[in-house]
């Protein structure tokens, strides 16, 4: 059984609006032997009209929503009501991302609804600043992205990463730390969970893979290999 | 088999976030029988978590989304593409509702994809004015809630409802017209179809009735007795 | 004075974000001398904070914001409220631009509270078939940009301009008719009006220009010289 | 002259969208007299159009905007540009308030193009944690709103303001402490600062009292009042 206290070190399977219905039911059954073999935690993100078929088709991955909402029971129509997420068999949830970022106060009325239904909460920063920011709300995991480097001529070299994550550390000792911004390969995961990262995840990586599950399983195994190097 | 030429009458039964999960179920297979006894055609909201569930244990009612978006597979992390609704087993979708509304650009955008994909729309107006701009757009239905009145101290009495839809007539004899405000009795279903509109829906008649599903069969029965009122 | 029965022809000089105190006030000067000179009428967008100290050093352009929305005196920090435009002096507003999209239903409840000031309203439409949606909510100036052909690879020639001139106009034959898509030359400007159009406008052909007053001046000149063509 | 070391004690004069034109110029006249004769920094926010007009009549008062954006001279229209702000006279600005929240990442980097033109930033939260969050992201004053308590029959009794400002001062024991929920009366203002916050600030306190003038008067007076007895 899953546990929060063991996530580490996990990788997120985020085919974003790439797959759907059939093809992500593929990729999820395959990802669900991949956790199982290698014991790396997949976070596997899916349409909300997927999350109910994915889970009822697997046992080990977290099935993941790509987002969700603060309301509750009642009017709102076309709104993510946290308890159809649960219902339909969501595990976590993926809160503030660049692409359906969120207002401070929505975000942290939306992290409290996620406790309450014991959703694990996977929160996107950034910047390193807002990462910090972000842990101070307590998610699960928060994703620093490094965007503060964006059009400055600088890439997230090692020691960003490293600082990246002392940051963070400092803030909260027992958030789990994602780094993923621009991670196409095995060897990228391997290096920024040996850096320091306890996960971390890949859109175009996977869905513009010739095989997809082959290069999850690849990520996977170089999470794993770089997490029992940091273990020794 | 359902033909957008003969959706008239219709029902729309919109939950909103009241009901998911195995509550919804139950009520849409009991619509799904509503349907087919009384001919009315039902448009049936749900939570995108449950469409596929509903479409799969349904054969009647139009299984309707809560809302959708424009974006084309690819990137979009917490949106609804239309493609992930249609492979779910989505008929129709709500757009612009109050509680959901959409800017005009990203609303015609969003109904061209509509077409493009074969999902019948069901466009929501906060007056008459908007009803009309909307019908410029050629929705499948235009819902004309007339919060003109909201605050004036009129009431949307039987003048009112026909203007309305007389007005909507005028910019586009074929646009399925429903007007939805304030119906909570099988006698207010009555009256708007008897006053000239092709079909109405319900939230809180239904969810906060006793026994929802008699609620809906009094209200079809109603729908469909003031439709062939108006063929005679 | 200014009459809304004359606003023909017109050209908006839009210099959006490029320019703002100064530098705006050192062109709306220029501007005024130009639209009395020329009899055009000029519709000059300013930054909020600049629109008092621009109609206090003009006589004849059209100050006009860019922006407003419906609240109304009370609450409502960070909003543009009516009366702060009207009481600074703006003459006229541009709503629902691609840059700052508005909801139908905020759209029009702006569009109302602008009537009961007597603001002139200029709202922008993306595609031929949202300007005639917008041409039903009774604006004093519709903006038609055909982004419709965007990324069709063809382009907006004669015809697709005069069509949609003549869509426009069966909708609303009052309603003034600006195409301003791509405008850069005094050559722009004459084709849209000679091809019908009320008016036309320009940001980029004047922020970009080496002397944006003098580009200003064969716009409006160009403007001018195909009203008087169709005139005869 | 104003320096960020001396900030305190402060009172922010926020009349929303109550006043405008005249009736703001007025009250901004009156708030410069008690500024200067309390020694108390006043925050006085006013509409967009109004900036420059303030600035222009009064001396000591810290002209403050309503909300800024982070774009950057170009395109954006009906966007606040900083810019503009700026050369119209804003020391300061009100970020992320309830009315119009922001997100996470587009109010960091408007907080980050504020400190580059050196505009004072005043940044709302609407629970404590919020606050600690936000103070991660250096704002020179968080406004913590005890909004946590709303609907759970809890006041914000001293001890809770204590909490508040103790939590707030270990993430950040530089940033100014605003606490500003319900606050009407000068003895609202000598608690809260008492208790030990850097100021407040208030709305309805002001617009509806009878002499608001009169009211920030009595409510500085207060403020200095619970600062001196702190120092002592």
């Amino acid at each position: 059984m899953y546990k929060k206290e063991a996530f580490s070190p996990f990788m997120a399977v985020n085919p974003k609006s790439y797959f759907w219905g059939k093809t992500i039911l593929e990729l999820a059954l395959q990802c669900d032997k991949i956790a199982e073999e290698t014991g790396v935690t997949i976070y596997f993100t899916c349409p909300f009209t997927d999350i109910r078929m994915v889970k009822e088709a697997t046992k080990i991955i977290q099935v993941t929503a790509q987002g969700m909402e603060a309301l509750r029971p009642g009017r709102g129509i076309g709104h993510i009501l946290p308890e159809s997420l649960k219902e339909a068999g969501a595990d976590a949830v993926f809160l503030n991302h660049a692409e359906n970022p969120m207002t401070i106060s929505e975000l942290y009325r939306t992290m409290r609804r996620a406790k309450e239904l014991d959703i694990f909460t996977i929160v996107c920063a950034d910047s390193v600043a807002e990462a910090k920011a972000i842990a101070m709300l307590e998610p699960d995991i928060v994703l620093a992205e490094p965007t503060d480097l964006i059009g400055t001529g600088e890439t997230a070299d090692d020691s960003y990463i490293k600082d990246t994550v002392r940051e963070i550390r400092a803030v909260d000792p027992d958030v789990g730390i994602m780094i993923a911004s621009g991670i196409t390969t095995a060897e990228d995961c391997y290096r920024v969970v040996a850096l320091g990262a306890d996960g971390t995840g890949s859109t175009s990586g996977v869905v513009k893979a010739d095989n997809p599950a082959q290069r999850v399983r690849e990520m996977c195994e170089a999470v794993k290999k770089a997490h029992q190097t940091k273990e020794q």
